[in-house]
C-alpha cells in the first residue's frame, strides 16, 4: 500500500557527476550533481541542473561548455567535497588532489582520475524553478582504457559508479542482472 | 589513461522509470525510460526524454500529464517488457500483470506494485534532437509505507530500484555508502 507523501522528489538512483568548467580567471572547477540525465540519443545529450546563484552556473552561461565526469565509487569523499564547498572560495581540484586536463574539444577541464569524461556543448538552458536546466551535446567521451571492451563496447561494471538516492544517500552500483530488451521478450503474447 | 570514444553517452548509472499515461481512447499505457533525470528541486520537477513516434509521446502532449513510476528489482522482466512494445498493439498493463491506479491529481495511470510513483505536469517541452525533454511538475508522491521511515523520510535502500547503464546493462543497487554532505568535509581546510 502506498501513501502520498506530496509534492516530493522520488526519482531512484540519480548520478553523481562532477561538472568542470573554467572561470572567468582560467581557474579550473567543479560542481558535484545529482540533478543530471540522459536527454536525447543523437545528438547524444545530457541535462545538468544547477541553481542561478552557484559559481559554476556563471561559467556555464559565460563559456557555454561544461563537462560531465563519473567518479567511480573510490572517489566518494571528493565527489561529496565538491558538493560542499563553492570554487568562489577555493580550488576544488588541488584541495581534492584531482587533477584538471583541459578538453580536446570544449573549453573546459576534465578529471584525469575519474573512469568517464564528457564534453559539452551547451544547446538550450530551460529555467525550470530553482534550478536551470542545461543541455549539453555530447561532442567527445572519454573512457577508462581498462573499462573497454572490444568493438568500442564499455564494460559498465568498471566504471563502478556512485549512485545518490533522493533526500541524500549515497550507494555503490549492484550486481549485474541483464542486458536490456531480453527478459522482458518472455512476457510478449506469442 | 583515457580514450575518446567520441560522441557518445558515457552517464552512469541512468535510472529506469515507467512513464504511465491514458492514450485518446482512454486505455492506460506504460513505456519504459532510463533517458529521465531530476532537474528541479523548487519545485519539485524530474524530466523524461522520448522520440517523437513513441505512442506515449502523443498522450503526453495531448493530456500534459504524465506518472513517472520506479519499479523494484523484482519487476525486471515486466519494466524491460514495456520498454520493448509498443501501447498502439497491446494493454501492456494486462500483459505484464500490473495494476493500474488513477493518479489522484493527475489524468494518468499509477503502477500499483511498484514502491514509488509520482504524478507529474508537464510546464515545459524541449526539442533536443530525436527525442522531446519533456518537464514534469510532481505534484504528488507516492512511496510504498514499508519504505517510509519516521518524519516522512524515506528509506531509499527498500525502494530497491533498478539501473541502467548506457549501452544496454541493468544493475541492482548496492550497498549504502554514506550520507551527502558528510565525508567530503574531512578535505575542508581549516
Amino acid at each position: 500500500m502506498k501513501k502520498n507523501i506530496g509534492a516530493r522528489l522520488g526519482l531512484y538512483p540519480t548520478p553523481v557527476v562532477l561538472v568542470g568548467t573554467y572561470d572567468g580567471t582560467g581557474k579550473p572547477n567543479l560542481i558535484t550533481l545529482a540533478w543530471a540525465g540522459v536527454c536525447c540519443s543523437e545528438p547524444p545529450a545530457v541535462q545538468v541542473s544547477l541553481r542561478k546563484d552557484r559559481y559554476s552556473h556563471a561559467a556555464i552561461t559565460e563559456r557555454r561548455v561544461f563537462t560531465v565526469n563519473v567518479p567511480s565509487k573510490k572517489y566518494l569523499t571528493e565527489a561529496d567535497y565538491a558538493g560542499i564547498v563553492s570554487g568562489r572560495n577555493v580550488n576544488k581540484f588541488e584541495s581534492a588532489g584531482l587533477t584538471p586536463l583541459k578538453g580536446e574539444v570544449v573549453d573546459a577541464p576534465l578529471v584525469a582520475e575519474f573512469p568517464v569524461s564528457m564534453e559539452c556543448k551547451v544547446t538550450h538552458v530551460l529555467e525550470v524553478g530553482s534550478h536551470d536546466l542545461f543541455v549539453g551535446q555530447i561532442v567527445a567521451c572519454w573512457i577508462e582504457e581498462e573499462a573497454l571492451r572490444g568493438g568500442g563496447k564499455v564494460d559498465a561494471g568498471k566504471i563502478d559508479p556512485l549512485a545518490y538516492m533522493p533526500g541524500g544517500e549515497y550507494f555503490g552500483l549492484g550486481e549485474f542482472l541483464s542486458a536490456g530488451y531480453t527478459v522482458g521478450r518472455n512476457l510478449i503474447k506469442k
